[in-house]
């Protein structure tokens, strides 16, 4: 059971426009705050995109998902999960990125992330651009390999951009699987889709054994098959979840870079992660919501929502 | 048959964009016009949003509802129906709230409509946040309690909000079945999801009878099913329909204060009323359609949409 | 195999921001081009909306479509296709409309598609309204009448419009069948929803062999078995496709001027034409895009992204 | 006096978002009604944009109008006057253009306006693209020519386009001194500037006696002494006055289709109709106001504050 | 000198999108807190709009406030006044309203003043609508009546509305100066203009002595010499500042409910403020600033921009 | 004179919105293109801004401003000055950067710069970020320092940020100084306003001899003062203009990432640019028009303006 402090405000109370708006409207813990070694879950803002190739703006996701945030309430209507009773949950802050420097800012991420690691918080994130997962994992999986499970519409398993560049928003799986941060066996790639520049990226996974599942199979399968496949992919070992907005359909989630269309509506964006119940989550991100682009505010509003479900499993997972 | 002077002017002599807008080019037909006894189905505003809780701008919802109404044609396509030539239907005006007074506001909106309903008009509402439906239900079930289907994402069945506050748009179907305007056993709520504070208003419903089907259920039975169920429920005595706009997904329809993502699409927003077909509706209400949070006006053309296929069941159900 | 000439720019290099946009970073071929005679399939603009009865805009299509096609990348994901080796592609550039007088535009633009077709070129039209296909049709269909898979919300079967004009988007296949362009028992016309003003394009349709597909039994049949009808009903002979944007769900496709609830999705508006492989395709269009009613720009970006479609089964249909 | 009859509705009364929105909250006088013969001023709508060579957008203008006029108020608060109270003002309706004609809307357009005129009814013109005031014209000048203060950023004074069309947007007032409707020594042109094809406007301009104010000589000698210049011109014989939306800074005014960046501010806007006090005005309009690139609406607020200028110094000349 | 706890995070340091939102990246610091002692200066949200009798909106002022204050800076550039150097600010957070009584509402937003005053703090606040300043004013002026310098398009010295409703935001000063809160002699009204439904306002206004100075004398005058006039008239007393944001031409402002065009410009904005020096400030407030009609964000960066401005001459009178 | 190849496409034969958009519809040339060599003043976009401290967006700039400029005519209406038959104009296309290398992008912009110097021409660029004008400057003065009138809301004079990090769009300026690019004696800077940090960088032009009119001077000794005094500064030497969009007040320049409210209008605006005709002008800037915070477009439009404006300086002193 959750202490009493790690609760949110209720729109009973206080109504959702009011207040300094918070994750979920839960208390901010910093670093060096006294209650940082309470919390079980710590939502961790990054705010970079210095990974973008093409359109930047995830820089300010961050600060419009807290925003839209303050529309989550306390329970899970679909599971029932409570997830602030289950567990403690906070918000630490922002991760202070450095975006002329590429190589900084990634230091400083895995440094922030290393430091909640050390308190027993497990991270769940709101980026940020795709390279974002990069640093972060160097952190979770710094005593070895993790699984993952990834919801995206590219395999952002590249080798390189514009003659040589290593660090983008299209390459940092290729980097985690070469810094033994992921075991490729042990990961699988979902709603893939969209035109390609060739198969590079697919004939690496390939070679690496991961198992990428294109939207058509997904469509054709259907949610519960593909995602047993998925679980029995991770298995029972550490995992990593992480949450492309690009997922979604663009006309749901219109607040990214390098949208694609022809993706899962807002029903399956929610109901797939609902499927990773049981698993052994050490850490999960919502990335590359880009509000400059999300003049209605809905992306940052489905990808909260994502975040909710993304933090129930988590919690449910945390109490047993 | 109806009467030619209650016929829409068409798009093909006047273009969509001229004219001054009323609800689907219908003439407008005050409460004192000598005409007004010849109305059979009378489309009334109700610009009014002092229920809201979070994010006003309903009070613009029949302004903008009308305008878009010029899209709307004489035939329904997939029916075949053409409510126009069944019955007589007319633009009764606004309802003139008092923004800074809710309890004013009510009775004024109760007034209008007893007067309407002395003229054996049917109202179709054009809201307005969905404590309209309330003033609007002690008139037309101003003779004892009637049954109600309702689409929403939120059951609206709280006791109070803030500290005691009893009349907002969270409230108003508790305060209905409260006041003997809803039978609770003939009631069903269709679409309900998104995050809740706890079971409250799913206790009352329990403890009233009041049937919910989440959108859980909805989506895994399909809406025929669903729909067969619903009609069941209210059976073939005097029903009032409530048509929250929030109920369809929120990328159809962002022009909201309160969405919830996860819902229906468009096409089974329109599909869901046409299995309203032969039932005695006696009132019915399009509601949070809020312009504001609308800048593409998409959720008004869907809204008024939704009307014309609930007109087309009032319409049909009167020709019998 | 095609000539390096032809190749798109690629993101990989230059990134996608950059650059004058042309249709999918294609090479700008001018018809007095000396390379005009390599062209296999030729993009070209028709930036007109004159024959719009309600919401201007399509005029400002073309240029939205190539900022948006820069998105566009070599290789058909979920086909594997990679059109521009199979054929040799060109942006062939606009035709210059008179947006002050209809039929002088429409000679304009009939004079530059038979100056491309007398190159043997195949052509891939971004309107423009789509009273656009009739000007076209009068070229591609110069030999004898040809079929036609169309995907729209409206039939555009009407006969005339305003007290009797004769060129609107509401007008152009039936002007079609009148002049002999199309084989009506050779079109299909698929997605047809809406309100109605009466029967009167139904019943030319009906008397003239044209078959009406409508919405309603496009989403109880499924794809896969409307498709074989269409493609049986068109057959082997010469067959163009027309695609009017409203053909999908507005939430999908906002930026257009008569749109209509309840159409097919993103997913579903790529995967109708996949359905098309194998057909003798000698022309096709993207028409209706409308900017004006785009703000997000996702209009444009799904209006290319079938494009991309039309263009890889134009390319697979010419490579046999 | 006017008459009761010809009151708006007050803000104090019914909230300005209620009620189907006519000109001003005036009562809608159709040119067949009974009270037409007391009206003084007429409000009519023109939504027709079939003469702009680039953006259209205009036809939407008067809807647009009326919905930001409800914010209008009965007082003048810089001149105290009072035009609802000195004359009978009343929303005449929209004449019902053909998006397809030209010929035919200017036919529509002058056949309206000859009615009202016969009633002895001034006009107040809410257009429509500039090319509207051509047909008002054939109206208002039918008994000879008039004179007229033009503000605008373009003269409107070219001979044709696209090779030979000669009713565009861009030459109306060159037909309207051949026509003989203008007294082309009576036009004063305010406001010009941007840039140019040429001087062949200009070169009309100077050979018929059309004085021309540019901006830059407005802003250095003011508002006093410039529109003193302007009403010595006009003098006291019968003048029309065409305000196009586009004089004023397009940031002030964005909702318009050929802006020109560097003009005078809201309040200079509104300052130098108060300057026309006292001429002898048979008719304006107001032109261009173009919706669909008025995203905030600003425009059409701004149009109507100049409309209801207008109307101040209309209703005071025809006062005495 | 302030105390280091109170200094806003430098952008220099943590980029300007990063961290969670406090007005000026300055301490939260709750009522509760134990450091609240120590502030001089609170800035107060207060996210309210039950007053508004158009359109709503101002009570998601705050938050946007916030958001767009990460831009602001330590050192006004024009004066080079460092405030956060001068006193201790901090942000106070928000006071709770209750969206559904107005008289509840008004009784919350006093206590929480009275307890910011109670600790000597002098309170900037962010509305809300500008019925705001009325329970501001009931805890500011509690120990008897202050003068005001008040900028706004309008009055707000109506009696009521909707027949007999007394307390919306048109009428909060009319109860300031019933209340006694008000001297009516050291009040001055910068800035009034736009439609008047009548004078009645103005008579008030006269009869009590309070100075209007409408937007053409303001013009014709100059700052300069208007803002001398009003020091004269406030004097050396205690003196609160409320700033309506549509005293700004809604151009630059166009995020507000009641805009009124013809206004000042942005530099003119600021400007007057910095003709408040040296007066004996005890409280100020920035109202009706309302995010759903400010889409790009300008209104509430300018808002923010005159509220450091008042914070300037709040921090330089506290420092003698 | 110039060469008729170099002429401009004008919209009185091809509609504006019409072919692919070019910078004012002026023939692309590319830098290994045959006529390379008779280009005077060529046009250069550089989608780039990786220098961005805060919102990022400037590396959309080029395509937008292409797009905007098809709005441009050939003659100057306030100067008469025809720029494109003065000198040979054409558009050079866009160097492509490297959005994850600030150095790699610097090097690339630096050489694209030297090969069109080589061929005789004067650059006229269209960015990017104000870190842009670095690479240009290296390129620009690579035979000795030279003069520049800067136009802006900021200095651009610091020395680093974020710990150190020395290369972003807040230091260019003291870069170019440092390298010996800029004669600090010879540069003035214009209309610098807003918060500031502290005073480093007026600290550094004071030390170094650069003269900063800040807009409060500006404003107060008007336009003809200060530009005499800024061309007396930079002399009849090698000068280089600098404008940054941010220059402009925000209401009009929204579309810019470090908007300072407070700046002059768009009269202003192109003004101040007339006042340099004259000079001895080597290559021009425009930087920091950011699309996606220019939601209308009008941003794009104004910085082509003033574009035109340079060029119209620039062609006119080429031409002597």
């Amino acid at each position: 059971m959750s202490d009493g402090f790690f609760q949110p405000v209720s729109g009973m109370e206080l109504p959702r426009f009011a207040g300094v708006p918070t994750f979920m409207r839960l208390p901010y813990v910093a670093l060096d705050d006294a209650r940082i070694s309470d919390v079980d879950v710590g939502i961790i803002g990054v705010p970079w995109d210095s990974g973008t190739t093409n359109r930047p703006g995830p820089r300010h996701g961050p600060r419009q998902l807290r925003d839209a945030s303050t529309m989550i309430r306390a329970q899970n209507g679909a599971t029932g999960v409570r997830p602030f009773e289950a567990v403690n949950c906070a918000d630490l802050g922002d991760v202070g990125p450095n975006p002329a420097d590429i190589h900084d800012s990634m230091d400083r991420i895995t440094a922030f992330y290393n430091k909640a690691l050390d308190q027993g918080i497990t991270p769940l994130t709101a980026g940020g651009d795709h390279l974002t997962s990069l640093p972060v994992l160097r952190s979770v999986a710094r005593k070895g390999p993790v699984g993952m499970v990834h919801f995206d519409s590219h395999t952002d398993l590249f080798h390189s951009y514009f003659g040589g560049t290593m660090y983008t928003h299209g390459t940092p799986f290729r980097r985690a699987v070469e810094e033994g941060l992921l075991d490729p066996k042990r990961v699988v790639q979902i709603g893939i889709r969209g035109t390609a520049y060739d198969d590079e990226d697919i004939d690496f996974a390939r070679a690496e054994g991961i198992r990428i599942i294109r939207i058509e199979e997904f469509f054709k399968r259907g949610i519960p098959d593909v995602m047993a496949e998925a679980r029995e992919i991770v298995g029972t070992d550490e995992t990593y979840v992480s949450y492309d907005i690009d997922f979604i359909d663009p006309t749901f989630a219109p607040g990214t870079g390098t949208p694609e269309v022809g993706g899962p509506n807002s029903f399956e964006a929610l109901r797939v992660v609902r499927e990773l119940e049981g698993l052994n989550i050490v850490g999960a991100d919502m990335v590359e919501v880009s509000p400059p682009f999300d003049q209605a505010g809905g992306t940052a509003f489905l990808g909260v929502s994502v975040m909710f479900e993304l933090l129930c499993v988590m919690a449910s997972s945390a109490k047993t």
